[in-house]
């Protein structure tokens, strides 16, 4: 049975095309506190190339954002699974992810610490051209990469999956130097309307590059077939998942050209 | 001269990819009113192919749009340029071409009517695949494009340019069968929010498959070189006709798999 579906993936070029998808668990500091990331790669490809650092959902670093990091290491990125929260902090529940969600968001200064201290570690790797960087991220990710372009981040730019994109000093919209995407569900319960305004004077007001999608039918946690949680307003969209996947990629095409 | 243009054009391979661009001038009819439409194909491609209606901008059929058709048959489709207004009723200034956008406007019924005429003309064509069909409009054609769909058009989608999302009878999103990208600068004067507002409920109460992207930096007309007037609201932005236009592109991709 195994040879059987061995030779199947064989011949679908399941192997073939990424045969080598390497990862390695990487310790790194911030200020004193260690972290404790995922580099994933495709060992086929050669050279140094575009990376791409993912920041993961409230329920901190986990199998899923490792998941996301495989997707790019096959469209031949160096993708860093970025660390937050802290090596050994991984919240068992929604009510620790809740009060470490929240206390980040709390102090908006510690959490671009954080997750310049993954971007610095993603630019160290040898397969990385530093020259050519993006960084992604879901729900509390996506706030925290918005936060990475507001605190001056020189990459070329990131994308906010279902991210809360409020601000509580919108005046440094002015420090960002990257494009901006942001991707969200139009029926996000979670997306206050005022936020949204907001972030789009603040856009604005910066004269950002930047964008905003919204698809229709979606909720939060659109791209997260488990968003931690049981509500309604919070809920996986297939259709939203590959269409923000794909104009991840197309806005990648552009940036990295 | 023109065998050195000529031998550049060669050169840089001008005419290889796309050598026959055809174009034919199509009267057809709406009830009593005669019309005058473009068809514009690749005559290198062969055998049905999908087909793109083309609706016109407030100034009526201009090259504007001729440009676009030539834009898609070189992506391999067959485009139809419709005419909204009438066979020679093309506005000579935009004092009668806001008096005849009004119009239309004003009568949705004749709207509809207008411009399902040009799809049957579209489907029509030798050329032409049915069962895979789709509808772009800028301006008051990307107004035109949604009150197709609201008429219940059974086609794969609709693009609207910078179109007026507003709808007198916003229950008629029930009707719409076809899936929706709307595409709009972000800062756009003539884009009312509560014409998007009332947009995206009625999107969402008909349950329609769609989407809405804001191109930030935009304007009103950011597709057009010349829309027609001189306005800081309406004016051509590079960046975001570009990312339109390959917005538009990984639709189709979508819609005509």
């Amino acid at each position: 049975m195994k040879t059987f579906l061995l030779s199947t993936a064989l011949l679908l070029g399941v192997f073939s095309a990424h045969a080598a998808i390497q990862s390695k668990t990487i310790d790194y500091m911030q200020g004193d506190t260690p972290l404790e990331g995922v580099l994933v790669w495709d060992d086929a490809v050669t050279g140094p190339r575009p990376g791409v650092l993912v920041v993961h959902q409230w329920l901190g670093l986990t199998a899923y954002e490792k998941h996301r990091a495989e997707m790019l290491a096959q469209l031949g990125y160096v993708a860093f699974c970025a660390d937050i929260y802290g090596k050994g902090v991984r919240p068992k529940d929604t009510s620790e992810a809740g009060a470490l969600a929240g206390k980040y968001k709390g102090d908006r200064q510690l959490l671009r610490a954080r997750v310049n201290a993954g971007l610095d570690e993603l630019k160290k790797s040898e397969l990385v051209d530093a020259s050519r960087i993006a960084a992604i991220g879901y729900c509390f990710g996506g706030t925290t990469v918005i936060e990475l372009a507001r605190s001056g981040a020189d990459i070329k730019g990131v994308v906010s999956f279902h991210g809360g994109l409020d601000s509580p000093t919108p005046a440094d919209g002015k420090n960002i130097k990257t494009k901006v995407l942001a991707l969200a569900g139009a029926d996000d319960p979670f997306q206050k309307p005022e936020d949204l305004t907001a972030f789009e004077s603040e856009m604005r007001d910066a004269k950002v590059d930047w964008r905003l999608i919204f698809y229709g039918g979606a909720v939060h946690s659109f791209t997260q077939p488990d968003p931690g949680f049981s509500n309604p307003g919070a809920k996986y969209n297939e259709r939203a998942d590959k269409r923000s996947w794909a104009d991840m990629k197309q806005f990648f095409a552009e940036i990295f050209q």
